[in-house]
């Protein structure tokens, strides 16, 4: 829940409001909204606003609490309001690419904010710079404003344009489109990313998590379908469906570490889903053992499920520092061979001469986690069994989940057992694969969700040309810091 | 030459440098540049330059000395550059808005830096939205941008699109365009703008004015003719001219206020000119006087040719703060009463008791003019007697000066002998229109300059809509302080 | 251990680092010290160093992350180094009281860092007014700098001037000096606020708590006794004590809540403390509940304990958000009428239903309180058991904590059951007076504790006159923001 | 003028208000004078003000326009300001030296802006710290703070700790003491700094120069005399005597470089003092020559003046860029060894084959005056004669001006023949020591000015320490940037 830059990270979050009968400040809404979906992305965010039809924008790089104040959400005056939390890769984390993005096209303005993946966005910019079409930034929204943009030169209304524009895109896409009239959610037929309905009175927010709902007073109504594209204007919600449905596959990894653990998904708690891992893994895999501990802030979930289920009373094991976010002076080479515990600390008092179980999310590159059990042997732990709530990643994400290649997934190259003495822990165990349905109270993955990166099953099509090596000779904006 | 916002102003600054031989640091040279340029927009300023073929850039509101610091600059390797300083009215006073403008197209990327106004944007983006275009600024460089895009589908080489796209449009620009391998220059048919060539070696430099050139130790090699595109490649230098050629019409207010008192415009010095003003006024409008002064800064060229003339002395009578820019605090009203003098000051010894000649470059709603014949009475002056070395403002321009509205300009509503009153003068006069060829050396203004905005008469298209009003209607980001 | 508005606070934390054999550099190893103490200040910080004998400062106000980048720590070269991160009241929160405080007296430069409360401050001030001496700053290190200065002319040494002045000062201290040779900590007679020793080879640190000697990777190796005074310079470490000595009083609500619960101060582990309160409250004041819950974050280690001790099961119940610092903008009072979950929000599905048990660490006003049992209840809570792990609130401190007076204070207006009432909880317990020696292992408070806030005996003197109302009279810096 | 880093300086600009009557803003009317007097200083700036006793203050490094806003200003509510601008070298840039300096001391709060230099200041600070002082900057400032607070303890009155206070100084003060119910002007018995009295109704202006008087619309009532003590309180004016009074040196480069052009100091017109001075030349060192150019901005005046004088046409013929302040990016070598012009430009249309004659104010290391006249060179100019409006400098300044030591000074190492070829002039001469008086139409320096940088005789006493190289020992803090 807390953003670990070691961990696979998901790109964005996304927030909608349409309030014609004012029951909220869509601008301040929007804030709250983000706040609360600011762990999705911490790089840059932005709000528009809709004013009697006239779209004004304001986006930078930062949190949402560095980049907005009073002022300017006073300013940003409107009726309906859409907003963006952003996480990107260093190449492309530049102000341009900060969303929502604004543009005018041939029926007024439009503002778009989108969570996802495209994974032919390459065939689609190809396509359209064939066509004379200029890009002046490299995030899939752009190339989905064309797509709208065209189809609306011919279509009756901005919902029918999307309904014709989206079955050209594959992958990922939980989307919010504003128009001057009309607040429209989209959700890709796959329904790989969350998206969900709040109300309060006559006023819609549309949301990536429900704890945004919560973070601005609205209450659940339902999610967006996939393949569903839900209408907000001056008649109320109205909905329609994608031609090119298909079967629901969330990604199960929402489950596991990105959505917050006080969201409800698809139906499904976080909270329940991370402790069912726990209880999953406390049956599969037991140790005798004098103390269930997590590593802050997921694995502490799962912790109280292994412990309820086991009978090992759950301690705090591990602290960490809430002072330091991303600009944090890391330490240099010579201190960082002492034991610097900076970010997270051992509970001495509470390790020493303890048998200690440690619940953690995943393991990507195997370094941090290796860092932690260190820690906790320096500071006097007996022994310490690492239990994982997911099973070991072993493919890449096409559909928006950012996870290292093979060569750095170190359970591509090393069995369990190696990684458990290269993680120095006595005892390593993953929550198997076949354990992800129960973890989630369903019958099997299909029609539920995607596990695409620890099983390789791909539910959607899978890109045949990969963008990520031309987009740093494209445009590489200077920061100033 | 210094900016005065109460004068007509003109959009845009442009520079560029094509240097393979290492003869110029792109980005360094460009600053210099830009900084020399200042005085031709100082609201917002840009570099984009281009590595082998990968083009960065930064850009940002505010003086180029406060967007760019030694670490921006050094970051921006390359070998070739293109850099832009920008004024703008209100509305569109974003950072969107700021340039050059940098995109990805069907051969790579593209820097465009534009300086002037079509006069058919309106229906030009029209058109694009007609085929599914989006817009994401409201600057003309956009428009351009696409119409090159468009064009290069189908034509060999960037030149040939440039070539093929400009005729479309009316109005005045003065453009530099950066592509992968080559730097193009571009002057409008009727040369509206200026722009010029230097060279450092086997380096070239492209520039609004030839004080650009100085900054950055190039020498002068010609002006860009209007309809011309030069080219510098890895070949060196070649020219191509527009379809469309017209008679040349440089504005002539470039010679009485935009253009800096040492550059050289299509051959003629600014200086001279500015002193030929004081002096064909000194012999149409010859006064008894104690002293000739001048409005700084660009009514002191034409005191002195005023003096010369005359052979009244030429004296300091106005010292100017030079520490006072945009950001200074308008005094209150309360000392508005009072004759409180910041940013002009009398000099009190100089011209108490005596009778006092004053030039100024032009009046547009009279009030400034007013507020410093006030001070100079209040200090003592026994008489003041206004010189103007520009004919009075009576029409709109369509091709990149922004003077008020008819009803804002003075001489559209008042005498001359009306204005003198409410300016406090014991007399004023007005350069003659028919005495503008004289102060430029030439036989008339046809093939040599527009005067459309003192005469009325128009050498180009006139725009059938006007987008002004629409453009509120679009984006107003909201700026944070 | 999180900051919280509400609660009370205190006011720095202090920490030191002399690396004579350059085992540590001594500006980074301040601040990984002073990210770790950042919970007990966050309104400004600074870092002096001392590079032979020639001292260099910087601190502004902000977070530690905020106000140092590498640049300024790659500066802040040396081989002593002393820290500072303040917390203050309103009407001094002004970049003049940052701290450390470096001046220049009789035998060259000295930096004097600071946590306490000195109780005679203002009568001192008078005193040193009364002999010509002048006052730049409102914080106490000014005045204790004046008295060490004025010692220093007769004084054979700086420890010896230290040892002759602190005993004209009343109150709480816990102190840091550097002069050009040396790194002296001195705690007060009574030891109010914490101070110990770290160790790296040869290099010695001094810090308010010991999570900042882990943070830098210094041993632990004892507490600074109440009284004592440790001196740091090329022959080791050396030790005095202050004539004035006295029964050890740590301030006990470092336990309950200022310092990390990853600390361990004079012997006793914090964590261990809160947890220990956690089972004294299950005894004392047992209840049928079907979850026991902490309040974020040092409520939770009460809530483990409680759990232990009860049998009923930790779960979380409560989300904090951890991206919203000081700068968030609170919610209007439209969308707070709302039930607004912006900084913590209830987990619904896991109290849906049930009997909770909720730990939170004090109450002060009670507001906060009543706002987030609410917010259970709304969240479906069957019912809600408050149990609070310390006193109530009753008496002013002077040394150092920042307690709202008793018109505040609710437990001085209300009987527990009405606060039971005011905070909608269904039963209300605080820790009893008589089980806070438990809590801590100890016999009793006396040579251990000071309890005053909640028993309302001092252990030291206690002011004449209140600074506090003439403060504001003083000087206050206007902030830019 | 305009501050050229080249030049010797003076360290700066005081203001102060007290307005009881409100006829003036005292916030804003040391804004407006300030800025007026920026010139004297672009280091640091800073406004105190008094509301009812209680004084604010808000200084910072940087120019007026960017350190003050119209937020800041609006705080800054009260009846009595005092302002300071603030250059100074390097060792000592920082924001804690910054003023004016506020301060608590026995009778309440006291603020000081101090324009001047102490002569004996390391023997004043060397006693106080003796008696026990600490001293937190390295303004001489503190000094006098000191001084008037110890004699304020026995002495009745401010004006009388000021009056005892005083003769203990040495050196150059031209200094405003804001208390809580007075404002007080004070200049050192040699009058070596300006100080001047304006007044608006009832309310009353202290200011370095009388064009800040203009700038807040005063008029000019006297100037405050040597060693005289001027009170503004509840009664209006009142004036007293130093007991140490001398004969009036006031510094002579005021008038030649320093002042405002447009001031009047001590009854002289600046704009008449360089005139002459210009005049003068052109007695005692005609030449032939086809115009009379001047470095801006002060070589102007004595150009306009060498032009009356000789009857050789004035022109522009060197054109400065308004837009580069202190934080512009020196060109690197490469660029530098072309012929850059970016700061100032020769007009090239206007010198090109012609004999000039340049007027400039001063020379010191003579590298600025060399690069000039080969700038003129290389734009065409047939002749460069160069006429200085000042002697040549020879002695060092112990009154506040900042002179390089003689090693650096071109005219302690060679004949002023040398110094010409070194310029690459044609001829060059300086304004003789014995024109001075005629510049000011005075007898001779007695009871006038001081020449000491020019002639050697010092006009009060010399220090017999320099503190200059002990001020680096002191503390040296880091400025972010």
């Amino acid at each position: 829940m807390e953003f670990d830059y070691s961990k696979p990270h998901e790109e964005c979050g996304v927030f909608g409001v349409y309030s014609m009968d004012g029951a909220l400040n869509p601008a301040y809404a929007t804030y709250n909204g983000l706040l609360a979906l600011q762990h999705r992305g911490q790089e840059s965010c932005g709000i528009a606003v809709n004013d009697q039809g006239v779209i004004s924008c304001y986006k930078d790089m930062g949190l949402v609490t560095e980049t907005f104040n009073d002022k300017i959400l006073r300013e940003l005056k409107g009726q309906i309001a859409v907003g963006h939390v952003r996480y990107s890769t260093a190449g492309a984390s530049v102000r341009e690419n900060s969303q929502p993005l604004v543009m005018r096209y041939i029926k007024g303005t439009l503002a778009i904010a989108h969570n996802g993946n495209l994974s032919n966005a390459y065939e689609l910019r190809h396509e359209l710079e064939h066509r004379g079409c200029i890009f002046q930034t490299t995030i899939d929204s752009e190339v989905i404003a064309y797509l709208i943009a065209r189809e609306r030169v011919k279509a009756p209304s901005i919902e029918e344009a999307v309904y014709r524009a989206m079955p050209k895109v594959q992958g990922s896409y939980s989307m919010i489109v504003m128009s001057p009239q009309k607040l429209i959610a989209v959700r890709d037929p796959n329904g790989f990313r969350p998206l969900c309905i709040g109300r309060v009175e006559n006023s819609y927010v549309f949301a990536s998590e429900t704890c945004a709902l919560d973070a601005c007073g609205a209450e659940f109504v339902r999610d967006v379908e996939p393949g569903e594209i839900v209408v907000a204007d001056k008649d109320g919600l109205r909905s329609m469906t994608l031609p090119n449905k298909a079967a629901k596959s969330l990604c199960v990894f929402e489950y596991i570490y990105f959505a917050r653990t006080d969201s409800v998904v698809d139906g499904i708690s976080v909270y329940e889903a991370r402790k069912e891992a726990g209880r999953l893994l406390a049956r599969q895999h037991p140790v005798e053992a004098d103390m269930v501990i997590g590593v802050p802030e997921s694995g502490i979930d799962a912790a109280i499920g292994y412990s309820e289920e086991s009978g090992i009373p759950y301690q705090k094991g591990i602290v960490k520092n809430g002072y330091i976010g991303r600009t944090f002076i890391k330490p240099d080479q010579a201190s960082r061979e002492r034991s610097v515990r900076i970010k997270l600390n051992a509970l001495g008092t509470a390790v020493k001469g303890k048998r200690v179980v440690m619940l953690d999310d995943s393991i990507v590159r195997g370094t941090t986690c290796a860092r932690i059990v260190s820690m906790l042997k320096d500071a006097g732990a007996k022994e310490v069994h690492l239990r994982i709530s997911s099973p070991p990643f072993l493919w890449p994400c096409y559909y928006g989940t950012d996870i290292p290649s093979k060569d750095e997934l170190i359970a591509c190259k090393h069995t369990i057992e190696e990684i458990g003495k290269m993680s120095f822990a006595d005892s390593i165990e993953f929550l198997a694969l076949e354990n992800l349905p129960k973890m989630l109270g369903v019958e099997s993955d299909c029609g539920h969700y995607c596990d695409a990166c620890f099983s390789g099953r791909y539910p959607a099509a899978v890109p045949s040309h990969s963008m990520a090596s031309k987009e740093n000779k494209y445009c590489v904006p200077i920061r100033r810091d």
